[in-house]
């Protein structure tokens, strides 16, 4: 008896389609005994087919005509691999469409279309796996979906972005400033030329998007994150957050509450002694808080061919399985409830600021009163190095709304002995 | 349109049982929207069921007799949580042959018996699943079997026991000894009054043998595990090993080499900047190496009804999902190689050494020839207290296979000046 193929075909062959690629390839075999049945790499959707990519590919599989693949009957499985909402978007679409599962690494498109997409294979009963999608190799989808279904999610907090989390752990190691290392990290290909995606936290609130609506069973689309960067995140900032026994990380935080959702990206001091503050450099890990499992946390690389390729290639192995056992969709969408969100004046956090005053008696009485009105409780003042006639404060607040504290930085500013709010960046992981 | 139902079964309602029932009915509705139906509890095992549990259970639920479950054919799972290899062993066989899936967090039943309950299930189509066997709450065997199921695994290697990683940890931050740590641990209720079980490390080497069967597709019951405890580990040991750089865990560790696979239980030293070496008090840890996806680890809770029951019901959501969709085994056992394993004598690994010596000159070059005759290189030596005549000395070796080792450690036991091998401890996670 022959054994059983299913066809796939690929869309791109970029690093990860590469990956992917040589994934299948290596490990054939295993994933044969395990799914039971062979996987045929059938068609590869590419630019230009004339490209040498150093992978050895069976000759007339490369195309550069997307209905080769979209269009092929006998492919079951597409992988889109091009990143993008663009033509991405368009040829998934299609071939949900068509009845194909659909495996995918693209956050973006996930983030904004996701339930357009799932719509599509409520029709079609096919599957739609995106594992890869958020933190690269380190299984949480699945995780979520699947290992934590019993549990009601509490919270989710997750460095999702390496190239930033790289880029903290180097200003925390060496006390270098964010524009020296942010050259260090495009030096090594860890950040583009173009570092906004990245530093400015977009990369992040997509993938918590996604966290946000599985953990939630919550459509959550990408524009309903609120996101900072890190990119006013200083040497004194993170020295002053060392002293204080803290790490700084962005982090992508998603928060069960009575008064709703609360879904947000941005840099956070982190107690020392918590689980995610010794992850480092392009390493990434999600910590979720469950109400049967307690505190759990997956650790492990969050971007690269091969890590994201193992992701993308189990969701294959399952989008195989299920067809042949003819299940596609067996675990489809779980966006089921529509919770509502918190607004982010409602958040409440601890809070480290950064202040720059002038120097004289009775500056902090000021200030402490300018606080005390709009109901900021402070939990630790300290003055920093004085230069002249200014000096630095640094303050962090007891638990309060962000709308009183954005009150009293707003307070702050009408104040003649305060320069400048140098930073605000809200304390997470404390209670 | 009334609601699908599918019954369940409880074997056992303790610590675990209790969990579970409690997590199935606290989340009903969520249960019932990831799955499609509704879970109804409808009989537990117990050995008196006039005793009051402080739960609010249906009149009639409860029952002395097996077959009142195993019997009765509208139960369609049946969730084993009595532990232990007695009647558990010979009810869950009995389910199985009924065609009835299976849930259970037995690791001694399925470290031991897990081929022949395996074969039950391939002849009844049934699913037999296990996730909370190991590391209690936190995903593991899901995401070996599915999750990293691309990737040909590399090593694993976890802290798969609360007790021994609260007594270590305790050690290491107090420098209390063995056994001051572990009345405080039996205080505390973390140790049993009979701790053999935990300190030795076999509960660990159990788990340790589920692992190595899943991550090399091939059956390794507890039996061919290399077992060592941590009953020989001295405060002394972690003040050294603190001093080099390391910390002591007892650690579950398989590898796959050339010369076949390793699995074994036993203390090791960790580097400092190990993912495992913060892995602190009851929590436990798996640390998993693939060679597409690289390093990764996942932490949570090990132990206690709420995180194990958490992992219970995910895998009797698993079993309704796929009665639903009359798919149960979609993913059955994957032991469907027979790798061979490697002799311990063979293993590789640095190790830690303390002795006790007579202190005068031309001690150390004696010992050291030992070790030279042997083939066993020295990485460091260290002189540590000395009382009157006698010197504590600490050595590491660089790599060396075990039996040379043991060679060593005879022909220095023939030597004069060594009064006494302390101690010797295994380096993993250096290279």
């Amino acid at each position: 008896m022959s054994e059983r193929v299913i066809k796939i075909g690929l869309l791109g062959l970029g690093t990860v389609g590469g990956g992917v690629y040589r994934v299948l390839q290596k490990n054939a075999d295993l994933i044969a005994r395990k799914t039971g049945v062979r996987l045929e790499v059938a068609g590869i959707l590419v630019r230009d087919v004339g490209r040498d990519r150093g992978l050895s590919l069976p000759p007339g599989v490369l195309t550069d005509r997307p209905e080769d693949i979209l269009d092929d009957h006998t492919i079951q499985i597409v992988v889109e691999v091009m990143g993008g909402t663009g033509p991405a978007f368009d040829y998934v679409r299609r071939a949900l469409k068509r009845g194909k599962s659909v495996v995918t690494a693209n956050k973006d498109m996930m983030a904004e279309h996701g339930k357009e997409l799932f719509d599509l294979t409520r029709e079609g009963k096919s599957d739609l796996l995106f594992e890869a999608s958020v933190a690269g190799g380190i299984p949480i989808i699945r995780v979520l979906k699947q290992c934590l279904a019993a549990n009601r999610i509490e919270a989710v907090m997750g460095i999702l972005n390496g190239t930033t989390n790289y880029m903290l752990t180097r200003m925390t190691a060496e006390g270098t400033d964010f524009q020296t290392v942010l050259q260090e990290a495009q030096a090594l290909g860890y950040a583009e030329a173009d570092p906004t995606n990245d530093v400015e936290g977009y990369d992040a609130a997509r993938k918590t998007a996604i966290l946000a609506s599985i953990a939630f069973n919550t459509r959550i689309s990408f524009p309903a994150v609120y996101v900072e960067g890190i990119s006013r995140i200083t040497a004194e900032d993170i020295t002053y957050a060392t002293e204080l026994g803290y790490v700084i990380k962005l982090l992508g935080i998603v928060k069960d509450t009575p008064e709703g959702i609360e879904v947000r990206t941005h840099p956070a001091l982190l107690p020392r002694q918590h689980p995610l503050a010794a992850v480092n450099d392009v390493f990434n890990a999600i910590y979720v808080r469950g109400d049967a499992v307690g505190e759990t946390m997956f650790y492990g690389r969050g971007a690269g061919a091969l890590p994201t390729a193992s992701a993308v290639v189990a969701d294959i192995m399952d989008a195989a399985r299920n067809i042949v056992h003819r299940v596609p969709g067996i675990i489809s969408c779980t966006c089921f409830e529509e919770r509502p969100l918190k607004e982010m004046g409602r958040v409440r956090c601890k809070n480290y600021l950064r202040l720059r005053v002038v120097d004289r008696p009775g500056v902090l009485a000021q200030i402490a009163r300018v606080f005390g009105d709009n109901q900021v409780s402070l939990a630790a003042v300290t003055q920093k190095h004085s230069e002249g006639t200014k000096a630095e404060l640094v303050l962090v607040t007891h638990e309060v709304a962000e709308q009183n504290l954005r009150d009293a930085l707003a307070g702050l500013t009408g104040l003649d002995v305060v320069e400048r709010i140098c930073n605000v960046i809200r304390v997470e992981g404390d209670s």
